[in-house]
């Protein structure tokens, strides 16, 4: 079950209305809400700075489906040793392109070098790597 | 068929030599792979700028699976008629979290528009959106 | 004179723990502090995406020093009529670079044109713009 | 004296075609140019992603004036034996608020350490840090 806590937070009026019309016009519901998606994003992006956490990433690669060698050397990646890939998509953009997002677990050092290596690849239009760390279980 | 053109470009030999080094680095086998790739990254950077460019977005969500009502309105904002949801990807993270990856076709403003609705909702807790701006046909 | 509010802000204590971790480490001495430097991170990132609001920007270039045609356009995009300088900073990186940094006012649009006609200059090798939003006076 | 080398690119037309017409709206007067511009910034990125590259950093703070202590704690930081400030430029906002830019040398890794510092001071309202690389001598 998870506990919950409130914290008093003290700010200045002015970046309180602020704050307020902001996430009205994001559309949250409560201020709790919006503190605690700061909060999250601000961990989760210190976290992904650290090479050794451990997180889950989703590989966007753009390329050309004619490409057979490319598919190859992609399941190959997928095999390796040091990452589990979890699952991927495959999208079809127009003749040529297609999207493939790769979700895979791994540590960020990891995942960052094996991108590396991914957007080098002969074929590979555009590539994007989204980090997102596990957080860890502190039960 | 794809017509490839040669064009020249001077540069700094120290410029060089450590444009080599880090292209080596990342796996890349020749110069012209890694200067298109940076080329179409600038590309892609500039055209997803512009709201009203087409793109395909991989929004990429972390949310709490326990939660029904997220999963009708994901749903729900999947069949809004501005944008057009290709397919989709569900990953448990863990006994609480998924990671869900929403492909959608649309223009630049209104998936950056859906994505900070999408972003504000009660029990995602991560979010994250990728553009690729879909390449203008130039036949 | 500032008024000050006090909001409540429940959060899951897991979440608690983390966020109290990671600032006791970056050195904040409350809470609050740190979550008005969340608060007021996303209002400026909010302000500066968009084109027509105020801002001062601080614009950084390395460039070579020999070109002195460069300095000169420098010196006249600093007197344009759309974007008023502030002031600048020049520092010698060494025999060959330096940086000069640029603090002008405007809106975010035109800050951001003129700053890809500066990348865009012969001679300078690096540029970025940081933006700021001023914040509207709401009293 | 700098030595100039000529490499070719081969690369799509219609990649071509697309980038010409980039680079124009952007001002630049050759492929040359710019494609030098997209190397220098792919290298400096590489480069400030090493917490032991030296590099220039222009740390940006926007602060409520009134507070003297802040003053003071920059001052100290400025001093601080591991890195070194080179100089400063401070810019009236408003009322009640400055803008102080402080250019100051170090290792990435330092830089960065500090940067979380200030950030979490009491008073320093936002903050951002600009990382060059300099350049590596390969005489």
């Amino acid at each position: 079950m998870k506990r919950v806590e409130r914290i008093g937070v003290s700010l200045d009026k002015n970046l309180l209305s602020m704050f307020d019309e902001l996430i009205a016009k994001r559309g949250y519901q409560s201020r709790s809400e919006a503190i605690r998606d700061l909060i999250r994003q601000q961990l989760s992006a210190e976290r992904t700075s650290n090479p050794k956490a451990k997180a889950v990433a989703a590989v966007f690669l753009v390329y050309d489906h004619h490409s057979t060698k490319l598919a190859e050397k992609l399941i190959g990646l997928q095999h390796s040793h040091l990452l589990q890939a979890i699952s991927s998509l495959h999208v079809h953009l127009d003749e040529h392109d297609c999207l493939e997002i790769i979700v895979l677990r791994g540590c960020v050092g990891e995942i960052n070098a094996m991108a590396e290596n991914l957007l080098s690849l002969k074929d590979v239009k555009l590539g994007r790597i989204n980090l997102v760390a596990t957080e860890p279980t502190q039960d």
